[in-house]
């Protein structure tokens, strides 16, 4: 019998029980053995609810408790649910989260601290909801240098792009989009991208070993999309999507969040809706991508027990992954690196290598950001995949 | 230090020495030791070749040197490479493999000989190349109760269909396939979908457990998809795949290879060229999708490389997965299961609920394959995903 604490039990959280009870048999036998929700911790009561007599709202019951084998963090926000790891890892209790602003933020101390007190620290959730995607890159991947990663990482904005590109403005997108219950009231860390960013930073901490701060990636959020550029885009089969990019480039990883063009062709145009698609490119295996719900109870819980099984299955396994402090100097501007480029300007484009898909829109080829920003000071410009 | 053999030194496994060795530092870096290629199995000489001296034709050199730790199968076909492999099981050595036919066949027998003398039998590139599969299906949905799997398995078919769907009769597009080395010479195993039909029998033993016989689940390939076909489906947006699938139903599972309809919105249907996808549902997580190169030299010979880490990362696991022996009397009958379906008849469709999409061609809902081909004797029918 294992016995576990979950922490939060909100929309994850008490996914994470549903989808323990709902599928507790197949569970148990993969386990071999019984499994336990034995608190939840959170400051709300849930009268009448299976779980109403295993809450408690003092974290140091769970903590001081040696019973408790695994701690599932599904807090949200960075305290106190970075404390909260970082004690129960040091009481030696491994922890999974599906929390992506602590594991971009603190990873590389609760990756420490999971390897100084042999325990586990896992976080598949808290990238692309349920999509497998941080286990298959660290060990499907293993034997593969990987080159780039590109990827819709946030299903908010997908979905209001999505309604944009059949005519939508944004202000109406997104206040569908909260009535459906797709984008949270306050929808800052969706719309602006910093979702998307603290994802990229996870995602390029698993691909080449370092977590980038927060601060030194920008990012660049669909507020300012105009509909001209979207109805020109679909005039040549073509969408915006919102992009995070992890990249090896010569001088350093090209790292970001903008709004970016996909051609019809690419693999990520027609990852729609509240979907996420996540393109790994490597050297051997060439292009690979996964997709599915990048949000959601069910999806993110999945994700969860997941983790939770593989600590119960292999709860010796060496901590083998830690994220090594990026520093700003190992990053490159993106902006100065030649690639194609949405145009569209009221100046003459004489100079440039490009075609022209619709009066005073353009794809450009070989030409960097910076050069057509400084070029075409009224430009809307996109980076085309 | 760790020494391997490679068995069969064509395509895959001349890819997976040329992985390991341009991958050499990062590989043994995870590893924390050398790894080397002691031996390559293969009848032919191989002069000037980086490994020429590592080459023997008797297997028994390898089976009896105790130095090798692991085999690495990629010859193809079933025997000798089935004898191999249980030999050099039996004689403690983990194998990995890249040969569906084999594990198809003969996965059960494989597995038990693996449980029983405590190694490991792998064969995460028996299905997709180098996408990650069958290791995400096992580990990262462990949670989850798989509904279902419906997959593009065969490159080559899709290439085939691709020019199809632009215009290109069969054996034309065949034809350009063997000539660009999509094909094989003798098309047969792709073109009739038996290639497609191993990976679904693959796919299943992982999803439900049991592995079926080839005999028991029918496969119909693409000779006979008539351009009329393409050309009405492209005028409403929408593709034919080949799909190998298999899902829980009422009766049993449902399971096959066949021709069916993707249309537009479908993530298959922009799975083009010699991509693979494979599209699983589950209970708690929803539809995830993988995609990626679902053969070539280097992806699949990345897969078998991620094996061997595997294998020399965690020699020790328990080997869980079995296959359990399917009866045909698990497998339901799918054609006599409603659903939608596309089809092409001189005859009156009054009787039906169903939406003419060109003269002569509908889109039918709810009704059984059985049915139709009984009501319509001279009709073309697909399946609509």
């Amino acid at each position: 019998m294992k016995k576990i604490a979950i922490l939060g039990y909100g929309t994850v959280g008490s996914g994470v029980a549903e989808v323990i009870d709902t599928n507790r048999t197949q569970i148990e036998a993969l386990l071999g053995e019984p499994i336990e929700i034995k608190y939840i911790l959170d400051l709300r009561d849930f009268p009448g609810d299976r779980y109403e007599s295993a809450v408690v709202k003092d974290f140091s019951v769970i903590v001081n408790d040696p019973e408790v084998y695994l701690v599932a963090e599904t807090m949200g926000g960075s305290h106190p649910a970075y404390d909260f790891s970082l004690s129960a890892l040091k009481a030696g209790k491994s922890v999974v989260t599906s929390n992506k602003e602590v594991v971009a933020k603190f990873g590389k101390q609760l990756l420490a601290a999971a390897k100084e007190h042999g325990v586990r620290y896992l976080f598949e959730a808290s990238v692309g909801g349920g999509i497998p995607i941080i286990r298959p890159m660290i060990d499907s991947l293993a034997g593969n240098r990987i080159c780039s990663v590109t990827g819709i990482l946030n299903g908010t904005t997908n979905y209001i792009l999505g309604e944009m590109a059949n005519g939508k403005d944004f202000a109406s997108a997104l206040s569908e989009a909260q009535q459906k219950g797709f984008a949270e009231k306050d929808p800052t860390a969706d719309v602006d991208g910093v979702d998307a960013k603290r994802k990229i930073c996870i995602l390029a901490a698993i691909a080449f070993g370092k977590i980038y701060s927060e601060e030194d990636v920008n990012s660049v959020g669909i507020r300012e999309i105009d509909l001209t550029d979207t109805e020109i885009l679909r005039g040549i089969g073509a969408k915006i999507k919102l992009i995070g990019w992890v990249r090896r480039e010569e001088n350093g990883l090209s790292m970001g969040v903008a709004p970016c063009v996909a051609p019809s062709g690419h693999p990520l145009y027609s990852v729609d809706g509240v979907y996420n698609g996540i393109l790994v490119r490597a050297n051997a295996l060439g292009d690979v991508m996964f997709y599915g719900s990048g949000a959601g109870k069910l999806p993110t819980a999945s994700a969860v027990v997941s983790d939770i099984m593989e600590v119960f299955a292999n709860p010796e396994k060496p901590q083998a992954l830690q994220f090594l402090p990026g520093q700003k100097n190992d990053l490159c501007d993106p902006d100065a690196i030649p690639g194609n480029y949405y145009l569209r300007t009221q100046l003459t484009t004489d100079s440039l290598d490009c075609k022209e898909i619709a009066p005073g829109a353009y794809i450009v080829h070989g030409v960097s950001r910076a050069r057509l920003v400084s070029a075409f000071p009224d430009a809307v410009i996109y980076q085309v995949l």
